[in-house]
C-alpha cells in the first residue's frame, strides 16, 4: 500500500515550486496527471543541461508523474478540464492568481462541481494583498524575503542561498497544506483551497532573525558560516578543503585544546568560556587558522570523532554522490528513463516504515499518456480523441 | 473546525528541526504536549535574546503548546510516559538515534501498546546507515549535504545559509511524513515510524545541482547571486541599496534597454539573446553596474515594474516588518505572552480557506501544564501528582 494511491491528483504546475511538491505525492503513490500545453510543456522542458534532447532538470522534477496534454485557452479543453475535476482529488496550481479565473477554472467554480476537492495553489505573492499579480522568481524572493540579507561572509554584499530555496520551500509548505487538508477531508467530507506563497514562506524560515531584531533593535546581517552566539562553530580552511568544527561547550573546548596540544588556550582569558570566545571571536579564529592547515580533511575527522567534537566536511556535489551515509540511505537513487537512460537524481528523504514510498516510473515525455487518461477517467474513444486533437484542444 | 483538533501529540523534541515541525501541528490545532527535562526544559529556553528572562527564541518555536516536566531517565517516568502514549496519536522526538532504546521507549516498544501510534523521528543522519549514531547541528549537515558548497559569491569560500535551512527543511520534510502517516491511517487504520534524517533533506534540496554535475562532470561552485542560465538575473547596487531584476527573455531585455536609454545594448553581439548574455554575464554586469547607482531601490522598482520587468528589493529584516504584502498577509503576528508581554513573529504561511491555522496561546512556561496533563489524561490526584514531585519524576 502506498499512502496516496487513490489519489487523483490534476497537475497544473510548471518550473520548480509545484512539481517539487507534485513530486512528492507520486513519490507516495498519488496519480499524478500533468496536464501540459500542447507542443511546448512544461517550460522546464527546455532547461539544460540535456541528455540527449531530453531535459536532467525536468527528468529529476517529474518523476512518477503521467503526462497529459490540453490547451486550456479554448473552451472545449475548459469542458474537459471541468470533467477530469469531477473524478479527481486534487487540483494543484502554480499559475499567477487570476489566471485560472480567466480560464474559468477558479476555486469558486471547481468547487461547486466537486465539494471534496482540494484546490492548492502555489503563487509568488499569494492569492491576496497589494503584490498579488506581480511576477516572481526564486531570486526575487530570497532578496524580498530576507534571507539574502543574512546569508554571506561578513562585510560581504547581501549573497543568494545556491539552491532554489525561495522554490522549494514554498512545494514543501504546499504539500504540508494540501496533506493536511486531505486529512481534514477525512473528518468534514470537504475539500478547500490552499494558499501558499513564496514570499510568505521566506519569512516564516526567517527563524530567530526576526526575535533577534525585535528585541536588540540591530539589524542582523551575513556572518559568514559562524554561529551567531557559540564558538568555534564554524568551517577552517584544513590542507586539502574545509572542515567544520561545532564545540557547543567548554568540555569540548578543553578536548580540542587538548587534542591540538595547546593547553595554553584553556585557560587564555580571550578564550576561558563561550561567552569570551564569541565575544573574540575574531582573535580566536586567526589562532585555530594557524592550526588547521596541519591536517587534511579526513585526518581531522577522525582525529576530532575520536574526541567526541561534532565536525564534518564541507562536501561538493561529487563528494556527495560517494558518501557512504548517502548512499546507506538511498539518498541518490538511478532511474530508468525511456529515451534518456539511466539517471541519478535525489532520492526521498521521508522513511515510513509500513508504507514506504518509491519512484515507480520515470518522467513522462511530453503528452505520453494522454489517450490512455481520456479513456481510463472519461471514457473517451480513440475517434473522439483524434478529433480533439485535430482542433487543438489536446 | 482546526485540522488536527483532537489529536494528541507528545512532543519530546528540543531547539530547532523538531519543534519548528511541532509548531506547525500546534498552529492547526492539535494539541502539542511539549515534554521537557525538570528544571532545566527545552535548551532554548537558555538561548539569547531574552525578553526578560523569557527567550525570544523559544517563544516564537514554541507558541500554542502545552508543558509539562517528566524525567525520563526514572523508570517511574517511563511509565507515566508510557501510559500516556496509550492515549495518544502521535510521538515526535529528535533525540540522537538510540535514545528512546535506552529509555524503553523506542518505536518497536511503542507499538505494541498503541498500534495506531505515529512515531516520527527527526535526527541528524537517520535511523540507519554508518553515521546514525553522529551528532549533527545545522552547519555540519549544511556543509556535509552540499549547500554551503554552492553558496557564497564567486571564488569565495563557502558559505552558510544565513538562516538554519538544515533545521528547518528537516522539521519541514518531518511534518510531512507525520501527516502522511495520519492520513494513511485513516485508510489503515494503523500508525507507524516516520524516519526523517536533517543530511539527507540537504540532499532532496539540492535541485539541479545534481543533475548538472552528471549530465556535465563539472563540480558546481558558488556563482553568487546570479542565475546559471538566464542573464542579467541577478541583484545590482542601487543608489541607496540592492535591486534584483530578472530579466528572463529577449522581450524584456529590449524593454529594459529602452527603459534605460541604452537602445545600443540591443543590437550589440555581446548580449543580443540569453544564450550570449550569460557567456558574456561579466561584461555586461560591468555595463550594468554603471547604470544602477542613478536611481534609488523604489526608483527603479516603480521604473521596472512599468515595463512589467520583474524585479524587486533586497529587504532586510526591518524592511521585512513595514512591508505592505507581508503585513497584508498576516506573516507577522503578535502574540501577547504573560510574562514576557507583546511578543512578535513570523505567522502561518499556509492559508486554508475552510479550516485556517492560528495561533491560540503564547508559548508555555517550564512544566506550566504537567498537572492538568496529567489530571485529564491520566486521572491523576493532585496526592499523586504531589508525590511524583518529591520523587524528582517531574
Amino acid at each position: 500500500m502506498k499512502p496516496f494511491e487513490k489519489l487523483k491528483i490534476l497537475d497544473l504546475t510548471r518550473v520548480l515550486a509545484g512539481p517539487y511538491a507534485s513530486m512528492m505525492l507520486a513519490d507516495f503513490g498519488a496519480d499524478v496527471i500533468k496536464i501540459e500545453t500542447p507542443d511546448v510543456g512544461d517550460d522546464s522542458r527546455g532547461f539544460g543541461p540535456f541528455v540527449g534532447k531530453e531535459s536532467a532538470y525536468f527528468m529529476s522534477l517529474n518523476r512518477g508523474k503521467r503526462s497529459m496534454t490540453l490547451n486550456l485557452k479554448l473552451p472545449a479543453a475548459q469542458e474537459l478540464f471541468r470533467d477530469l475535476v469531477k473524478k479527481s482529488d486534487v487540483v494543484l496550481e502554480n499559475y499567477r492568481p487570476g489566471t485560472m479565473e480567466k480560464f474559468g477554472l477558479g476555486y469558486e467554480e471547481l468547487c461547486k462541481i466537486n465539494p471534496r476537492l482540494i484546490y492548492a495553489a502555489c503563487s509568488g505573492f499569494g492569492h491576496s494583498g497589494p503584490y498579488m499579480e506581480k511576477a516572481a522568481y526564486d531570486v526575487i524572493v530570497q532578496g524580498m524575503g530576507g534571507i539574502m540579507s543574512i546569508t554571506g561572509q561578513e562585510g560581504s554584499e547581501p549573497t543568494r542561498v545556491g539552491a532554489s530555496v525561495g522554490d522549494i520551500t514554498a512545494g514543501l509548505f504546499t504539500v504540508i497544506g494540501l496533506v493536511t487538508a486531505l486529512y481534514t477531508r477525512t473528518i468534514s467530507g470537504r475539500g478547500q483551497k490552499v494558499d501558499v506563497a513564496m514570499l510568505d514562506c521566506q519569512v516564516a524560515i526567517l527563524e530567530n532573525a526576526i526575535s533577534r531584531y525585535l528585541v536588540t533593535g540591530n539589524v542582523p546581517g551575513p556572518i559568514g558560516n559562524r554561529h551567531s552566539s557559540i564558538t568555534p562553530f564554524e568551517a577552517f580552511q584544513a590542507k586539502d578543503g574545509y572542515i567544520i568544527i561545532a564545540v557547543g561547550n567548554d568540555r569540548l573546548w578543553a578536548k580540542f585544546c587538548n587534542l591540538v596540544k595547546r593547553e595554553d588556550l584553556i585557560g587564555d582569558e580571550r578564550f576561558v568560556n563561550n561567552a569570551q570566545r564569541t565575544k573574540n571571536q575574531k582573535q580566536l579564529k586567526a589562532v585555530l587558522d594557524g592550526i588547521f592547515p596541519g591536517k587534511t580533511v579526513d585526518g581531522w575527522i577522525e582525529a576530532l570523532e575520536a574526541e567526541g567534537i561534532p565536525c564534518g566536511p564541507i562536501n561538493t556535489v561529487d563528494r556527495i554522490m560517494e558518501d557512504p551515509q548517502i548512499k546507506a540511505r538511498d539518498m541518490i537513487l538511478e532511474i530508468e528513463h525511456p529515451v534518456a537512460g539511466k539517471l541519478k537524481m535525489p532520492g526521498l528523504p521521508i522513511k515510513l516504515s509500513e508504507t514506504p514510498g518509491a519512484v515507480l516510473h520515470p518522467a513522462p515525455l511530453l503528452g505520453q499518456h494522454t489517450d490512455e487518461i481520456l479513456k481510463e477517467m472519461l471514457g473517451l474513444s480513440p475517434e473522439q480523441i483524434a478529433e480533439m486533437r485535430t482542433k487543438k484542444v489536446l
